[in-house]
């Protein structure tokens, strides 16, 4: 089944795309009903970048980052690299020559369930990425994977163009199809939590926010 | 044996909390007999806090952070919210809305044997949490757990009101009734390390400041 | 084996040494053939450190750091320690006292598979740490290691005065003996990727520049 | 998404299906193009068992063992039970009671990454599990999930219907329309190996029966 | 706080531990009400075995087995070993001759939060173990534990005398003080359960037995 | 520097050999000074094997397992197969076929930090393997590695000839030189044991055979 490059892929609308980076991963996760998280170990490079895009998916074999080459001609502004080894593997397939590439095609960051490699240059070019690992670790290019299929990475299912939205708290996927009323309902929980924020911060208890006292009772928790 | 809330715990002196806030959780370890450290893989979210406070446990089921909200309302200023699952979870229990109301009561951190997410919102807001994972991953609010209750936390016995320190080398927890007599241990441990530490830098070695050539011959130590 | 401190070992270069700090751990690790690097869980304790140096080997037994103090009489200026434990082990071998000592000596920094504590203190010194975890817990003094023996670190062999490169990507060996002959390899390599790095950041593809699109057709990739 | 019960779910043909766990999951996985394979973590809880059968697939949250009761009423014999947690858990999920009411309906062993318990009596009761781990740690009946949903488990996509081939080697998942086929080159393959494996056993080599020496050659390989 | 052996300490009554083994791990679990298992990844080194004993616990340094011959001496019949190494280790403390030792004095096993060795010997010698691991490393007898004082083994806090129960799903402890009522409930669930296995066993869903329809569907489950 | 193959190694003296099996992995790390121990985590596929022999070691890309059939033509009656990836891998490198050829040229054995598959094959050859996992992934024959080249498998650095033993307590390395040494002082470990084990057995105590209680007096071990 590998071999194959899916050249033509939709993408969500770019506003869409946009208020969900601005949403952020927690509160979009919420949005659509506690859905879509990559596993945990996912981790940013560097803090503080906060970003959304169109997921440009690659399949690739353990240690063999022949297929970043061809994914990269298929990017366009605004998406996001999105690498899957076909087996666990923690090699650093990018680094700072992919990432040039990359980011001179408008690739806004790679999420990647494996390793990458020159961090130092990656947050110098304000190249983020999500990664498994860190780990110098070089590659080859021997081995056909494939491009814009459907892919399993970091435990969640993703297909091309699928909204990818990443920040400190890890990595989210959105099905493009939902991607606007998710933005909808991720903005109305932003409108709500402000009011919530605003009464915690003056001291009026989520107990009574929430209105649990009741509900706590009933269930047999007994204060003494 | 969940469903308990206990209100009234007793806490350390103010004074000798501050003061092993200050000593740290490397002197504080070594000054009562190297003992009551949580597990190394709990780890700041953000670089540079170091914090001390009197423990509310949180014994809470995975994926439940109900209990959380009971908690604070526990919190005297000074507090440290202490949460450990029941089974292992990674999952975000804790994120700014509740770390807005926990600082709005004068809690000082939060310690916890699974996730938390916002951690870009908890860095600005200099609301410092140890963890075991960053996870946006929501909780549910269905079942009971119990608030100041003994607890196990990372490998580490904790009641309620135990004095937590934690900083940058991880989180370590001391006995209430001990900590005034391993306060005092720990200010003698500094000042005793101050001078060490000027002929380390004068370049004295440690073989000769304590001592241990003799013992190393005496072990069969062979230099070739 | 145990009890045995070599006193005598050989360096690489200094030019050489510096060379190798200045091209980094990715670059060093492919100009050598893809050879060398520790385990991908070594990690920095802060970012942006970049560093090469003359490996002291340090063999110490689980939970004791005696051994170290040996090891810094060892340190020449331009030195980097390594230890490795007989058995996994986390503990905290090494803080700022150590730090402030073999800093006075002259050395660079430490690569450990175990713990280290005290880490705001050294990123204060600027004495950077690759090591396996961060944890407080102390270590005793009572059973004998040895010094500038061979060890097996984080998966990779060392042997005393090897080479070590360490920078934000993980930490590579050099033999000795290869040194001048990878540095050569080294600087090519960058000379090499310059040029590449100019012509991707203006949007000439990998695909391209690799002349890879014929192998890729031969090898039954297709475009769809 | 929570919430939903999917009731009348296709199922590959019986005859496919028994083909599948005759060839065992390394055949398959191979004959499908090396896809397929749940994370090498999924382990038997006793060795020998092969089975393979339609998938009955559960989202639980995690701790919560609900929908298992609601799965347990949709199973049709020949039926294997796929359950994936909503997030990373250990609990024991399934032991001898949930096996007995399985079991009752035809059901062939259970795939769950996470944990289960009562192990020596579902050893007894010859019903297989699969497991990340086994734990006897107890879960509740109080939030909802969903069965047959598609679901993603150990990192595998995996969709109601779709046949699951278990045995000592992991755990496969062959989607439902590709069964047949895939059974096809199943047994081409097996026929294929018992020529090979006869000449290999009489010291035939296997770089001679795959004419691997002229390719090696041309590839560098040096015998020295 | 470690160079202390208590030498007198209580046991539960006879009866009722051999009752606690008997009802298994799981059961007793339950009856105390979801507390007191030890971590998942303890695990016995052969199947089958079920026991339960009277603790004699054990702190030791990590890769130090000196204390385990002083607990030897403590030991009386029908109880356990329990160890906890005083930071993460997977060294082999114990081997055939400890067991010998121990076997010699009635101790009917031991469950141990780091390696153990020599498991063919033991395996013959009906010597079951609980471990973390299974790794031949050797251990030292250099420094001094604590024989009889509380520790946390396996995340578990454990007080020397209370009781052991341990089987094919892992290691559960229960407070001495309670052993006695935590049997009775036991043996009320296991005949309360031999009832529903026998419904079960017939096709009676659980979905009826425990009355569960209403409350999903009050709950919100939808069947499509 | 990959792409070599060693075709003349020296290997120890046969009867060397078979002693060291019959001595077993732990006694032989003992008797060489409690080194040679390969990770905790290599486990064998089933209990009951102990095997000694000459390491052919491969070198092998991730995911790549073309130079097993090199290194097959490279086996001696008595040999095992010692594999190390060049970075971490979990793929099934080795099933039944390559079993077969190996077999069928006198190899004892397999080691691999890596994968391994059809082990229900295997065990069925009475061929055993001491592996990191075990998974079905399928592998490819896309580049070259080295055979009969030092290595590090799972922390321990192997040349070829080095002499191989592994059984259920993991798998050990003794440097071919130093073969006839280690059996000797493993074989009077062995006899000493004999004579300990019986006293032991009697009820004597290890803290008398040994003479423990002065020491432990004098470190301060206090009986309360």
């Amino acid at each position: 089944m590998a071999g194959i490059v899916v050249q033509n892929i939709e993408r969500a609308d770019a506003d869409v795309i946009d208020g969900l980076a601005a949403a952020g991963v927690a509160t979009v996760h919420e949005a659509q009903g506690r859905i879509g998280l990559l596993a945990h170990y996912m981790r940013p490079i560097y803090p503080g970048a906060r970003i959304a895009g169109s997921a440009v998916t690659i399949s690739a074999p353990p240690g063999d980052n022949w297929m970043i080459h061809v994914a990269v001609e298929q990017l366009k502004a605004g998406d996001i690299l999105v690498l899957a080894p076909t087996s666990p593997c923690f090699d650093g397939y990018f680094g700072d020559l992919l990432a040039t590439s990359a980011q001179a095609r408008g690739c806004r960051g790679l999420v990647i369930d494996a390793g990458v490699r020159d961090v130092r240059d990656l947050t110098q070019m304000n190249f983020p990425v999500w990664s498994r690992a860190v780990f110098a670790q070089g590659t080859v290019k021997a081995t056909l994977g494939s491009v814009n299929v459907p892919i399993v990475c970091a435990n969640a299912a993703i297909e091309p163009g699928d909204v990818i939205v990443a920040d400190d708290d890890g990595v989210c996927v959105v099905k493009r199809a939902d991607a606007a009323a998710v933005l909808k309902k991720a903005q109305a929980r932003e409108a709500n939590e402000a009011d919530k924020r605003e009464k915690l911060a003056a001291g009026v208890l989520g107990l009574d926010i929430y209105d649990m006292r009741g509900k706590l009772e009933q269930m047999g928790l007994k204060y003494i």
